[in-house]
C-alpha cells in the first residue's frame, strides 16, 4: 500500500513530501522530478513568486545512490522565500503575525475560520496554497520512475483556458513548445492573448487539462469494493487539486446523450483484446481495460483578483472589498502538471494495492507476469 | 472515522453492508431506509429482476430498538432470486456452472476476468453488479438519520435522460410525482418517450442526476491534507458508482470559461456569512463554506443492450455478439438515488472524521457548538 | 491489505466476520473452519451457554463451490440462542430492556457505559462479550487454508491453568486428547482439578497459552516503518482478546535477565541460513528471521464469579454485590484457540500487505519465490 | 484520527516525525521535547555515538509561535554524524558503499535482505537503527502537550538492568537522579555495577521498564472493534520498539495464578467510581477504567557485542564472527524514554479516534465534557 502525504506552509520552511510503501531497488532520477518541479512553475500567467522560487528536490530520506531502500521516502522542496517571512512564521516565536483578517472568496480562507478557529486568516493561507502542489509533483516525479519501469507512461495538456479550447489529440513536441502547455500553435497564442487581456482587466481565468496514462494492462483497480475502484480512486486524486472543479473520464459527460449502442466501445478479437473506440477512457468497472486512461479536469479561475472581490473584515464584519498585489492570472497549465502528477499517485496506489512485492525486482516479475495473462487472455 | 464496505453477490445470499464508527444512541427510521430501497427499485425503463425483488432492510448487528448501539452495524438485503440460483452460487458446492465467457463492452467482465485469472465470468459478474448498490442506499437510508439529526438534508433528482435535459430547480414532490424522478411534468414525460424508444430500438439510455445538500456548517472536509478535502471525498464516492463517467461541483465544467470575477461567490456581511451565488457548490478549498453543496454526474448508458455488442468467446477468442434478454433500458432515477446514498456517506464520513464523539448526545452537542461559531463569525 | 472487522452481539441474530483482500481461487475448507469453532466451544470449565450454540460457519458472501472469488467474505455464525432474546434484543422494538445496573468488576461495563453514555449495561456486554471472539476463529479458519496454501502452519496449546504450569513442548494429539488442551496427560489432570476446585469455591481461573507458526521464510513484516513491524502487529491482535494481559515473544521476560551473548540466537551456515537456539521466537527487527515464530499470552481469571464481586447499583450509587448464576469457571482452553486465529490473521495480514496479488495463482507464484531467495540467501 | 509515521536513516540527513490529525491551537514547548530527546541519550551504559549527536527538534512545518496550525506537522532531529557518511550514503551519489555483508544475530540484517534483496546490508540497518528511536521521542515530546492540555501525564522508569530488578514505586525526582532512571539510590549503583562487568566481559545487558499514565477519565479505546481496544494498540506501540520481546498490563503475567476473586478490582461506591487494587492496569474490556494505566515491557539485550556472535559472511556463506567496535552496553534507560513516547503516541490516537474536533478550543470542551459525564456517573 502506497501512502502519500504533504506537509509545509507556502512561506514556511518549505513543502514537503512523504512517501511509503516503495519497493525496494527502485532507480530515481532526479532529472525527472526537477523537470517536472520547474514544468510546474511555468506557463504563461505566472505571477512574481515563481521568480523567487526554483524549485528542486532534495531527498532527505529513502533513496540512496539514487536507489530507493524500501524505507519510507520524504522529500522536501525548500522556500527560499522564507528568508523573507522568518520574523512572521517561525515556528517558535513570531515578531509579528502579519495578520490577515477578510476572507478572499473562491479560497480556503473562511470555511479554515470556521473549521479552525482561527483568528488569523493567515494561519489558513499559508497551507491552503497552491504551493502545496509543489510536493505533489514531486512525488509524482519521483513515481515517474516507477510506473515507467513497468512500461506505463503518463502525459498531459490544456485543452481550455477561458474562452479558447483545444480539442485535438496530444504531441509532445509541441506541448512542450506552448507556453501554455497547449499541443497546438494557433491555440496557444489564443490563449496567450486571453490571459494578458484577463491580466489587464485585474482578472484571472480557468480552464481544462487532460491527463492520459498509455501502457496499462487491464485489470488494475478493482471492482470488489467501492473504494478500490480506480475510477474512484483517480477522481479523487484530482478532485482534491486546489480549483479543480470536475473530472471528466472518457466521454464523460457526452455519454449522457447518446445512446448505448454509440457509446460503448466493442472487444475485439485482436491479442490483447482492444477496442475501436475509447469512450470509457480506458476504465470499465472501476479496473483498466486495457486501452488508454483518459482523464479531464476542469480549473476555476484563480480566486485572487487584482480587481478586487466583495468580501467582509472579520473583526468588525463591515464590507469590504478583497485585493491582493501580487497572484498569477492563470494557473492551468500549472494545474496540468500537477494533473499528472496526481493521476500517477492514483494509479501507482492501484498497482501497489494488488501487486506489492518488497523488492522492485520482485514486483517487477510479477507485474510482467499480470501483463503476460492479460495479453494472452 | 465511519467505515462503510459492502459484500454480497448478485443472486447470492443477499447484498450486505458493514458501517463501524457510528455514535451510540442514534435513533434510526426503518421506514426511512425502506422509503430509499423501494426508491431505488423504482423508475421507469428498469428491468425484469426489479419484479422479483421487494428490498427491504434487515439489521443483524448494531441497533436495538431503533436506537444504534455504538457497535458495528451489519444490514442485509436479502436476494429472494437466490431461490433460484442456489445450485450455481452454492458457497460449497455447484451442481452446474452457468458459466459465461463473452465478456460485455461496458462491463467489467474483461478487466476481472485479467485481474482475479476467472475464467467463468459469473465470478466476475456477480459482484460487479448494480444490484451491489443496495447495499449503499441502506448505508445511506440509515446515515440519512444522522445527518437529520444534525439538520443536514440530501436530496437528488435527475437532469436528463438521454436527449431530453432538465436545467430547473428542485421540488420535492413533484420529483416524488415523476417516474423518472425529474421535478418536472413536461420533461417527465419527454424522459419516458426516450426510454420507450430506445427500448423499442433493443438499445439504451444514459443521462445525469444532481445531489444537493442543505444545512452543512462552514469548515466540514479540511484543506490541510489533500485525502481529507471533501470536493475529493464526494468525487470518489460518486464516481464509485458503476457507470458514473463524470462528476462536477457547483457550475463545474462552466468555471473554465467564464472570467473570476464572474465565477467567484463574494461573501455578504450577513450572519452567517452568506453568498449572492453558489458557483463554488458550497465548497472552498475542500471544505463546505455554509451554502448548500451541488454536485452533478453523468451516468453512462446502460452497457447490456438486447441488441448486443460485438465481443468474443473467451474460450477460442472467435468474433461473437454480446447479447443478454434480460435487462434495464435506463436506470439514471435509481442512479440518483445511489448518488443521494454516497453523497450522504460522504458527508458523514467527513463529520465524524473532524467532529467524533462515541455518543450522539456528546457529537450533537459539540456539533452544533461549531454550527454556532460558524454562525457567529 | 487485508481487512478483517466482526460484528454482531452476543444473544443478537449472529456474530459475523468481515474479510477483505483475500486473492481469488483460494481453496476453503467448510470442516476446518468448523472444527476451529468447536475446539473454541470446549474444554474443561465452560459453562451452560456453550450447551445452546453449537457454532458452524454460514458463508454470506465471497465463496462459491468452495473457492474464493476476491469479493469480500461475509461470514455468519448465527446464535440459537437469539430465539430466547429476540423481545430483549430486537433492533427496532423491544418489549422489555432486561436492563443491567451493576457494572462487574472487569468487565467493559463500567468503562462502557462512560464511553458510550449507555445506561442500560446490556448494551456494552451484548458487544463486549467473549461471543465475538468466535467471529475471530471463523475468520482464523478461513485463513488457514490461505496460510496452509502458503506451507504455513499454526499451533497453539495451553501453558498453564491458575496453578498448574506446563513448560514442555507442543504435541497435536496429545493436545487433542487434553479436556484443557494441554499435550500432557498429567497436567491435564491436574488443571481439570483446578479448574473444579474454583468452579466449588464459586471462583474462577486463568492462565497462559502458547501459538506458534512453523514455515515462514524470512522477511515478513517490516522494519521499516513502526506500525509494519510482525512483533507489533502480532501484540496488537494477541493482545487484543478479551482477558489477555501480556504477551511474550520468544524467550520474552527472560531475555531481561541474561546477558546478550546468552540470548542472542546465532546465525549457522546452513541453507537456509538457521540458528541452534531461538531466544528470538522467530522475530527480529520485526520481522520473521526463518525459525518457528513462538507466542505466549498470559489470561486473566473469568471476571463473573459466582462468588460475585464487590461494586455499585449505577441507579443509585449504592454498594452491592455483582452476581450471575451462568458462567465459565475456566476459559484459557477457548483462549488459545483464538490465540491460533488472531495469530493466523495477523500474518496473513502482513503476507497480504507485502506480497499481495490479485489471485491465488499469482500469489503464490510471487510468494514462493521469495520463499526461493531467502532459501539461497 | 493521529497519523504518526517516522522516516530517516541512522547516518542520514537525519531522523524525521510525521503528525497529522493534530487539532489546531495547541500550545507546545519546544522545551518538553529537547528534554525528552536528551533523556534519550543519557543512560549508564551508552556507546560514542551519543557523544557525536546532541538531538534538538527542528519543525518543518504545522506549528507557528509555538502554537499548532491544524497543519500537518514535521519534526527533525538532524543527524550531525551525516557530515561524515555523506560519501557513503548520498540520495544520488556514492563514492563508496561501506558495504556490509556480516548479517549480525539479534538484528534486522539478515530478515531485512531477504525482504528487500539488498545485497548490502548498510541499506538494512541504516533504517533498522535505534536511531529511529529520535524521531518517536520528539513526536511523543510534541503530544505531551497535548495529554498535558487535557490533564493527562505519563512517567516511566526502568524496572531491571540484567540481573538487578527494582520492584519499587516511581518518584519522579529519585528517577532524574538516576543514571539508569530508576527511582532508588541503591538499585541503581548495583545496575551501574552490571552494566560495568557487562562492558568488560564484551557482553550486553537488557531490562525492563514500566511506563504510567495518570488523569484518564473511564471509557478512552472501545471494545466495539478489535483494532479499537486501547489494551491492542498500546501493545502493538510498545512491542514496535526495537529490542521489546514482551508487553505486560496490569499484574500481567501474573494474572495466571491467582484465582479471580484475587485478581479482579472491586468497583468503590466512591465518585468516580475507583478501585482498591489496580490488578487490571487501569484497562478493562479494551478501554480505561478511570485507574492508572500501568504497562512493563521487557528489553532484550542490545545484539552487538564488542566480542562478537557467530554468524556468516553472505557473499561466500562462510562462518564469521560479527565484531563492532563502537556499541552501547545497555540502552534500557533511553527505551523506557521510548516507551514512554509509544505510551502517549497510542493513548493521543485513541483521543483523538473517539473525541476529535478540529480546534483545541472545542476539543478540549468536548474531553471535558466526557470527564464530567465520567465524574458524575
Amino acid at each position: 500500500m502506497l501512502v502519500f502525504s504533504t506537509a509545509g506552509e507556502s512561506h514556511g520552511r518549505g513543502v514537503f513530501s512523504f512517501l511509503d510503501g516503495l519497493p525496494a531497488g527502485l532507480r530515481v532520477d532526479r532529472g525527472v522530478i526537477d523537470a517536472d518541479l520547474a514544468r510546474r512553475q511555468r506557463g504563461h500567467g505566472r505571477g512574481s513568486r515563481m521568480s523567487i522560487e526554483k524549485d528542486r528536490v532534495d531527498v532527505l530520506s529513502g533513496i540512496r545512490g539514487g536507489i530507493t531502500l524500501g524505507s519510507p521516502v520524504l522529500l522536501a522542496v525548500w522556500n527560499n522565500d522564507f528568508e523573507n517571512w522568518k520574523q512572521y512564521l517561525d515556528p517558535w516565536e513570531i515578531v509579528e503575525g502579519r495578520e490577515l483578517h477578510t476572507p478572499r472568496p473562491g479560497h480556503a480562507d473562511l470555511g479554515g475560520a470556521a473549521r479552525f478557529r482561527h483568528t488569523d486568516l493567515r494561519n489558513v493561507l499559508e497551507r491552503a496554497s497552491a504551493r502545496e502542489t509543489a510536493g505533489r509533483v514531486a512525488a509524482g516525479g519521483l513515481l515517474r520512475s516507477f510506473l515507467g519501469s513497468l512500461r506505463i507512461h503518463v502525459h498531459s495538456w490544456v485543452t481550455r483556458i477561458g474562452p479558447i479550447a483545444y480539442d485535438g489529440t496530444f504531441a509532445m513536441q509541441a506541448r512542450d513548445a506552448s507556453s501554455v502547455f497547449c499541443p497546438d500553435d494557433v491555440s496557444t497564442r489564443e490563449m496567450e492573448r486571453s490571459i494578458d487581456r484577463a491580466a489587464h482587466e485585474g482578472d484571472s481565468l480557468g480552464g481544462g487539462f487532460a491527463v492520459v496514462l498509455h501502457g496499462l494492462p487491464a485489470g488494475i483497480g478493482s471492482y470488489t469494493q467501492w473504494d478500490q475502484r480506480l475510477d474512484g480512486l483517480l477522481s479523487m486524486h484530482l478532485m482534491s487539486i486546489p480549483a479543480v472543479k470536475s473530472v471528466q473520464i472518457g466521454a464523460g459527460i457526452a455519454c449522457a446523450e447518446l445512446p448505448g449502442s454509440r457509446v460503448h466501445d466493442p472487444i475485439l478479437p485482436s491479442r490483447p483484446r482492444s477496442r475501436p473506440s475509447n469512450n470509457a477512457g480506458g476504465l470499465e468497472g472501476g479496473m483498466t481495460n486495457g486501452e488508454p486512461v483518459l482523464l479531464r479536469c476542469t480549473m476555476k479561475p484563480i480566486p485572487t483578483l487584482t480587481r478586487g472581490l466583495p468580501t467582509i473584515d472579520m473583526r468588525d464584519g463591515s464590507a469590504v472589498q478583497a485585493t491582493y498585489e501580487r497572484s498569477d492570472v492563470c494557473a492551468v497549465p500549472a494545474a496540468s502538471v500537477v494533473g499528472e502528477a496526481m493521476a500517477i499517485i492514483a494509479v501507482s496506489s492501484a498497482i501497489l494495492a494488488g501487486f506489492a512485492q518488497p523488492s522492485m525486482e520482485a514486483l517487477t516479475a510479477a507485474f510482467e507476469g499480470h501483463r503476460r495473462y492479460w495479453e494472452g487472455l
